[in-house]
């Protein structure tokens, strides 16, 4: 068996997967100081994780470090790099140009990381036509031809609740097989699609909680309670 | 004791927190079907995770529904918008307005959650002074005098990683003590300041771990691997 094939096949713990964009970011952050090696410690207190975990996870990449020395940044940093498919461009297609689609075709972020954005679809006639970033909006529609012409690795869903589920369909049934979900709701997924969730709402109004509790007085709101949480219209 | 002061003085485990505002998600989802009741079990449905832990976390919040009939939806929806301090408006302040901030400051769907952006700072002269979504960027300088004139409740960093430890600080000697960091790094906080993170090159790096598992192609990177995650530079 090829060394190849069997790094593919070795299993790696969902949580250690979530945790190894931080690791590398710490590692990023370490090569700063120019040091040759990073001790687990080090590792762990850029990280915000504990040093057993630390190192743990990095066995599963095959990493054990050196005792007394540590392990070796820029080779743990390729290895990571590497594990994460980030040696590779993944093309993206953003849908559901809103407020907040809008802004993450303007991010400008995505691409700097190996994400580009090639592709922006929205069911709006209003919308499709326009030029966002040097984008042109297509329509949804076209999603099959646009999978075709150029190959679309991750789906962002920016759409509001009510169409999202529609749209993953959509997206999965091009070829798409890993999601980005902004939507506030849920989206179900066959197994082999991958899936992963950022609701910004949700974020603030876990700080809110906290901040009331807090006895933090807030602003008398100009919605009443019933609706002050509503789902965003766009 | 009073009424009130009993419902502030109770304890809810956090991750029952951070469940409530998908709870109230789904509640009004569960809303547009015109329902005046709803079980724990559509409720579980509904918002992904089961029924024994839905009912758990509700009767955190003293809601222990009618055995045949389920909850009352109005009356949930409200206890949850109460209990997540959703009645109110509170103040945000975004910092560092490239291309993150930027798109933030456009989102709009803060606003309509009940999340007001009332300021934007940042430390750029060629950025302060400027006009964003009708708000003018002022000099991070000011954030004092701006936390006296509009209480401000929330901090959302958005700079680059290198400055976002600097800005947590000044935020929080202006008097924030809720901060979302969309900044690329750990940031420590005071215990009693709640900090909540977003990072959005680690959600698209672990769906490219996936991806490439996958057996997905992906492009030629246009990037070397050891600089294909570096930290984007606004």
């Amino acid at each position: 068996m090829a060394e190849g094939s069997k790094r593919q096949a070795r299993k790696i713990p969902e949580a250690t997967v979530a945790r190894l964009p931080i690791y590398l970011r710490s590692l990023l952050e370490a090569a700063g100081d120019g040091l040759p090696t990073i001790s687990s410690e080090r590792l762990a207190e850029l990280s915000g994780f504990n040093a057993a975990k630390v190192r743990k996870d990095l066995s599963y990449l095959g990493s054990y470090g050196t005792r007394g020395v540590g392990y070796d940044v820029e080779y743990l940093q390729y290895q990571m790099s590497r594990e994460l498919g980030l040696t590779k461009d993944w093309h993206v297609v953003i849908a559901g140009l809103g407020n907040l689609g809008h802004a993450l075709a303007n991010y400008g972020g995505f691409g700097d990381r190996g994400f580009p954005v090639a592709a922006l679809v929205d069911a709006d006639p209003r919308v499709v036509g326009t030029d966002i970033n040097g984008i042109t909006v297509r329509h949804i529609d076209e999603l099959d031809a646009i999978a075709a012409e150029s190959q679309i690795d991750i789906g962002i869903i920016a759409t509001p609740a009510s169409a999202a589920q529609e749209v993953a369909d959509r997206m999965i049934a091009a070829g798409v097989s890993s999601i980005l979900n902004f939507a506030p709701t849920i989206v179900s997924v066959p197994a082999e699609v991958s899936l992963r969730k950022v609701d910004l709402a949700v974020e603030l109004q876990i700080l809110s909680f906290y901040q009331q509790r807090r006895g933090g007085a807030g602003s008398t709101s100009s919605l009443p309670p019933e609706t002050a949480a509503a789902p965003p219209a766009g």
